[in-house]
């Protein structure tokens, strides 16, 4: 029997409407109950269908609505996401039809029965997956069915690769190019925007590209933002890293690993972050962004991510692992995660601190300090002509000299300069104190609940928001003395702050053999 | 400190608006971009939101909207399902604020990283997915988490119970309730339709509620609905059980272990069906309709969902240890599952067979009535007045003498009955007849594939769609003959069944000593 050269089940005679619900990643089409296709194809609620239009199709999720005003019987509405990905005018005419399920299905209907899955398999998924041709149900799916010790380290490389496949790789043309970055957890730890000056001042290629805080009171996207424009378009990035050598620029409009941000989008309310995907999407987007020489920081510590040195370890092999496959030098190092890094905690309080650091400034935080010029330092060292215990010293001095703080100047004049006052910081004006309820040595900072508690006074959305922190581990304090500051923009923020800091304020105090002992690199 | 005796982020002043999308279980709240709380709030997208109105509280997923016909700046919508549950009107006033995470989510988490869970665990987290309190996110990992032998058999006791808790428990004041089951997979397996009414004649209290089709052609309630009304409210159907000792309507209604109907819509789209899932699923439904003595069918073939004997065994022991665990009397059969029950594969063409049975018609398909008097024969043998192995004649004689069919009759009045003439049943007018490539005995009916052709032909949503079988295993065939008749009632149906029975027809033939061998209790 021929097949008809036609889909039997597409219906023409529809008109295309853009119905504006942000459905956040996922494509949605709107079909009235009413309408003839509706019924006739018996289409399921929820059920994957194809939209075709001017010759383009896209898969999406079917929603049925029973009010004309959204969607009327002769209409195919769809979601805003999908609308922009169609790039096609409201009336235009439209079909649908039922969409066969995603090619990799059958794939990962098998990695939920626990089997290994092959390196096409992985590039079979995460091809649906960049491509949106995934629901949230079976991505969710995928993320816990990868959880744990679901996948071995081949699996991983394998998820690594098809991730840096799914989307844009950036080339240089170099041989050194260099990028750092953290696993994350530890608030305030705004390295990334001392290294990158001091190493592009260095004259390395650092096209760094950060997220936006995902569970965090801010990730280094936000607090750049404070000072200048982040968000750029990608043709412009590049323009600026070939100029300045280096730029600190938000990653979404690079299209580097894309399916990452998909999988990131269930993988933050399910709270996974399993070594596995860490893996995956840490090293996808430096690979993705053209990098040859990656230095990753790991921090121990009892309330970092990673809490003693095996699990450190395990972790780092795993990392070089991947890397080593993927033809990544990578240099890991352990760092010191026992506290938050320098005073601030949030945007605007985090900028302060980096600033300070960049003008040598007497109040600058000495240990946001040491650890970037040390991080910096590892870095110089990628560079042929270092020698090994060098790297350090060139750090301090580009440091010292200003050379690194006119290098980010120069970044932030080419990426669109922000109207900051790091002398005089906008920070919330809703202020709270938080006091030692008894006196002796500070043995432990709680880097989650600090966190929290600078998210709830705003951080990162209201950028003044967020945690001030006066005392660090080994600081003597009175019973009185103030511990850190609150800002807040609004009073709701403040006063959830204000709970949050009631049931526990992060702080413990006791005597100086308590304080934590974590054996780390540097 | 004393906290504020109201919640600060809760905001007032907001109109509800139904918006008339139906989202499939999952409460979605609409708030335009511009309305000022959305801005001062700092919500996200996709973020769990608290709304009130009228001193009733429910949670929703947050959808953000760019259009004012949608949702205006001083409106808070909320999708269809949410609205009914408000059951306020248009414009009431309402308020919406962040939600605190459902309580179960730590357990969730825990269980995501592999833990076991406690009894308070699951009754927590199954309490919460009934009070639609999981999102789909949420409820994909809780199902994915327990796939597998994630679950032992303590787990799977505790998640039985919690379900029953969620919902309505039905007491009858009865010694002896009955019920009967199938863990599905095997077409036109239609006993119920013919066990309650022989049960219920001898006297039995058989408060029989079935499901729709999930993934396959027909369930019960879709082919009864061919005979009568079987949605029914709660209060008749009661009575009917009362006055005529059985019923056989859709359980959707009767609020029987509602979480079971949520968890089902992620388990659906991910052909997830493992046997913790099965047996709580399966069990909790009884219990809660208050059945005492349940007759569990589990059929065992290459196609079937259970594929060799010591598999069957298996969840045999998995169904007894929870069922006894819960007080529930279980009696399992393992039944021949290696081809479709009866002849028709629809919910019209299974509809005819099963009033032939009733009728003693001539052509009545035998496997069908065999198995249906076997099954009412076990649950007969419930009774304490019937001698073990008495059962199988009573059924028989009830059968045979035609009370079983004027039960029936009374059962199908008492619901509501049809224009269904089963003699000339409205079968799908289009129609294609499917025939033996060569002369053989068939030796091979692949349920799996003649479910997908059914499907395809239009069931169960068009009644009159389906394959009628024409011959059976062992039956001997000559070129050209044919194995089956396609019905349906749209062009584009009949066309998508064509194809995929030219794919693979379903039919195995060979030679009698090729015939697969099951060992099977009846």
């Amino acid at each position: 029997m021929s097949l008809p050269p036609t889909d039997p089940s597409s219906v023409h005679g529809l008109s295309l409407k853009r119905v504006a619900i942000d459905t956040y990643r996922e494509n949605v089409a709107y079909l009235h109950r009413d309408c003839a296709v509706y019924r006739a194809e018996g289409f399921q609620a929820l059920a994957k269908v194809q939209v075709r239009a001017n010759g383009k199709t896209i898969l999406a999720t079917l929603n049925v609505v029973d009010d004309e005003s959204i969607v009327g019987c002769d209409e195919l509405g769809v979601s805003e996401d999908a609308f922009a990905q169609l790039a096609l005018a409201n009336g235009h005419p439209a079909s649908v039809s039922q969409a066969e399920p995603p090619e990799s299905i059958p794939a990962l209907f098998r990695k939920i029965n626990g089997e290994r899955l092959t390196r096409e398999d992985f590039a079979a998924i995460v091809r649906d997956i960049a491509g949106h041709r995934y629901s949230k149900i079976e991505l969710t799916a995928f993320v816990v069915a990868c959880n744990r010790s679901e996948l071995d380290r081949e699996e991983v490389y394998f998820l690594t690769e098809a991730m840096v496949a799914s989307g844009r790789r950036l080339d240089w043309q170099e041989q050194l190019v260099v990028d750092k970055h953290c696993i994350g957890g530890i608030p305030g730890n705004r390295t990334s925007m001392l290294v990158v000056p001091i190493v592009a001042a260095y004259g390395l290629v650092f096209p760094k590209t950060s997220s936006r805080a995902i569970t965090s009171p801010a990730g280094t996207a936000d607090t750049m933002e404070v000072l200048a424009n982040v968000e750029l378009p990608f043709d412009q990035l590049i323009g600026i890293v070939r100029k300045h050598h280096g730029c600190l620029a938000w990653g979404g409009t690079a299209d580097l690993s894309p399916a990452d941000d998909v999988l990131i989008s269930v993988e933050r309310p399910l709270a996974i972050d399993s070594p596995g995907q860490m893996v995956a999407s840490i090293l996808s987007k430096k690979i993705a962004a053209g990098a040859t020489h990656l230095v990753l920081d790991i921090p121990i510590g009892p309330t970092a991510k990673v809490r003693s040195m095996p699990e450190a370890q395990k972790l780092r092999r795993l990392f070089e692992y991947v890397a080593q496959r993927l033809h990544l030098s990578l240099d890991v190092v352990i760092t010191d995660g026992r506290q938050p890094i320098g005073r601030g905690v949030g945007p605007v309080l985090e900028a302060r601190d980096v600033m300070q650091v960049l003008e040598n400034h007497p109040d600058a935080p000495d240990d946001l300090r040491q650890k970037s010029l040390r991080l910096a330092g590892r870095i110089i060292e990628c560079s042929p002509d270092v020698r090994g215990g060098d790297g350090f010293r060139i750090a301090r001095d580009i440091l010292d000299s200003g050379r690194a703080l006119a290098q980010m100047q120069a970044i932030i004049a080419a990426q669109g300069t922000r109207n900051f006052d790091h002398k005089h910081p906008a920070l919330g004006v809703l202020t709270l104190d938080v006091k030692a309820e008894c006196g002796g040595v500070v043995v432990g900072i709680d880097n989650l609940q600090m966190a929290r508690i600078a998210r709830m006074a705003g951080a990162p959305k209201v950028q003044g928001g967020g945690v001030d922190l006066f005392v660090k581990l080994g600081d003597t304090v009175a019973m009185g003395d103030v511990l850190y500051r609150i800002h807040a923009s609004y009073p709701a923020d403040l006063e959830f702050a204000h709970q949050a800091a009631d049931r526990f304020n992060g702080f413990s105090i006791g005597s100086a053999d308590q304080l934590p002992q974590v054996f780390v690199e540097f």
